[in-house]
């Protein structure tokens, strides 16, 4: 017997169900704001991650040699992609550019909660604006995500920050410190012990005295003090940026659900602006559910003309994990409309059955039929077991008398319509139609 | 600058849009039929395709070690994950088993038209019914997808085969043929040399006669002179099977679209019963556009009980050839709903223009506006890129009158509305609706 590979997930119909309305929704959102579908590769040439993501995504690469010798990757992440395309056709894109797609991406890392090493993500970008209204936008659209799904703000909050208030702070106590290097540690520092945190920012380039001062004014989280304590242009400049994203943001209708919080970095290296971190406002979903945020250097890094950009990742599996704390992930069970029942082989019945499943199907419903030559109870057992609503008994006696039999499984009342007349007019007959007219 | 991989696609909105309106067609008729949607890895291990597919498959694998050292390979087609998930779960499903889903897969093959090394495809099947009513619902399901795309009978035809006839017949000739190597040869008839067909029938163990004889039979189409020229239970029964599923597709009203077509065989080793490819009515598409059959002995090969299995899996590139060529393909130009224009940066428009954008956006329209502080004229110029209907201005004289400017851009029509009742009550405030009050 074969299994899955390690960390990949196989979904039957009930899971995939409610996963289906999760993207649907997502989707649904993501276009009402004027985001456009795009359709992209799972397959790269790996050195289209080399240097541009964060180390942790090069290691967990899953890469390989095809058959002509290229080195490839399958993608572990989407915006390496939609940086090349846009390099691809720069001059003809109108901007801004919106564009979003959910699809699969690959990352070979621990498998656990919420974390497999192949994931589901919907991505959302903006490319073209540097104005906080794009950065505001990105906000409101996750948070509209999130409430068309049922959440409200006792189930989340953005944790909002910014790249260049970090950068400027380190720099503004040591102009040599390694800034990647010292921000890769700020976003290790909830997962880490603090004295491993010290020595991470030490190995960056602060001294002992440095790293405490940081971290004092990081965990403050008052913006005030951080102008005051940098007291540099860059600093300033990064403070009234998130200010203007903040305030944005706020006019959008969404500012219930920010939080500023200085000491959230984010993992890639390519960030610039504002970042941010959706975190389950009850702390039961202990990890950051996903993120997102600004990286104005990306598109010149792969080859294009300056292009600033922002954007938002939620991933499937994260995402699942906060609607099932707050009960609000939507696994309803199986539904099917009809279940056409055949009661034996005859001719007339055949041609009558197959004449009905084919109409209602036309009208859009969900029909089922027999198509195992099985009795009348294991046809009833199995429209049972999908949740048909009604069940169309389509049987030789019946049909000598002109009649079909329609049966509203869920009271188990049932009736006959006239064989000729059904499904009739009507978009949707049921047990209640042809039971008002006898 | 960095390029795609060779043999795969950027879709970018315009072309994603059209596939995504393909997709969304093919998958509310695969729903309607009762087909219920699963979810898949793209990657499994390697092994699982190791003598379950054609050699054409095994050779065109994208295989690799991951860091774990195991053997894993891309999918290059569905069928072997889903019969790997029954197996699985063999108790709990209730049977039959209706899939569906649409993902891309992986093939590192010769890329030329409507043929790549990522391509799409939706895969539908029923698992636990070997009634010739199961590969009649199939059948319509195929045929009422691409009528749904507006194809018609003067579009394509479906020409059916059964494996069991050309393996019986193959069997009558000589007992020692290898079938499988014989109806691989079957499958490439049409795109080699005729000299080259027999040198493969002659390769499987047939001699020249034999080939001949066999040849003809095929090529008459006649499934009484099969039954009599074989004379074996086989296929006597492989041809009353046959005849069952075309009257059963008949009854479900798709008979129109069948083409008996006895040379028909289809690449893959693991088919056993009725076997059909679409190919496009006029010829224009000169390759088979997708293709479908019975496979009732995978399931037991990768561990399972028994389980009679049905499919169909069109690929959506050369699908798109044929909704191409017969003028249906759904490329509709971009469409927005709105698009919200501020004037200037005063505070009351900027609060004003968020919220009339957040408002009919919660409406569920496909609503942008200004993310970059651009000019009246330029946002003018991209609300007519993305194809806005209605231009909603606001702008600070405006607003100190009471009012919002609402622009029909077909027309170039504009009114006024009150600020405080756009967008009011009514779903849709357009042009006409502030116009006809006035």
């Amino acid at each position: 017997m074969y299994d899955h590979v390690k960390g990949v997930r196989d979904f039957y119909p009930d899971e995939m169900r409610a996963r289906r309305r999760v993207i649907d929704s997502l989707e649904a959102v993501a276009r009402r704001y004027g985001f456009r579908e795009i359709g992209t590769p799972a397959i790269e040439g790996a050195d289209l991650y080399i240097d541009k993501s964060g180390e942790e995504i090069v290691d967990e690469l899953y890469s390989f040699e095809d058959k002509g010798g290229r080195r490839l990757a399958l993608t572990p992440e989407l915006t390496p992609t939609v940086a090349r395309m846009i390099v691809a056709k720069q001059q003809e894109l109108a901007k801004p550019i919106k564009w979003f797609s959910t699809r699969p991406f690959w990352r070979y890392e621990q498998v656990q909660q919420g974390r497999y090493r192949e994931f589901y993500q919907l991505n959302a970008d903006i490319f073209g604006s540097g104005a906080p209204e794009a950065d505001a936008e990105v906000l409101a659209f996750a948070a509209d995500a999130l409430t068309d799904l049922g959440l409200g703000s006792e189930d989340f909050e953005f944790r909002v920050s910014h790249r260049d208030i970090l950068g400027g702070l380190l720099e503004s106590i040591d102009p040599g410190v390694r800034t990647t290097e010292a921000i890769r540690a700020v976003d290790k520092r909830e997962k880490i012990e603090t004295a491993e945190y010290y020595d991470l920012l030490e190995a960056a380039g602060l001294d002992r005295e440095g790293a405490r001062e940081f971290d004092a004014v990081l965990s403050a989280g008052d913006v005030g003090e951080v102008r005051s304590f940098a007291d540099t242009d860059w600093v300033d400049e990064a403070v009234s940026n998130l200010e203007a994203v903040l305030a944005a943001a706020e006019d959008f209708g969404v500012g219930e659900y920010l939080t500023l919080s200085l000491d959230t970095a984010r993992g890639l290296d390519y960030y610039t602006g504002v970042v941010f971190e959706c975190f389950d406002s009850t702390g039961e979903v202990s990890r950051s559910v996903f993120g997102g945020g600004r990286y104005d250097d990306l598109i010149e890094s792969v080859g294009g003309q300056p292009t600033p950009a922002v954007g938002v990742a939620p991933g499937l599996a994260p995402l699942g994990l906060l609607l099932k704390r707050a009960g609000v992930w939507p696994d309803d069970p199986i539904e099917t409309d009809y279940y056409v029942l055949r009661v034996g082989d005859a001719e007339e019945v055949r041609t009558q059955a197959a004449r009905i499943t084919r109409e209602l199907r036309s009208r859009g419903h969900v029909t089922e039929t027999d198509v195992s030559g099985r009795s009348f109870g294991a046809q009833m057992g199995y429209a049972d077991s999908i949740g048909a609503e009604t069940v169309v008994v389509v049987g030789e006696q019946d049909l000598a008398d002109g009649v079909v039999t329609v049966k509203e499984m869920e009271s188990g009342d049932q009736t006959t319509a006239p064989v000729e007349s059904f499904p009739g007019e009507g978009d949707r007959p049921t047990y209640g139609t042809f039971a008002d007219d006898s």
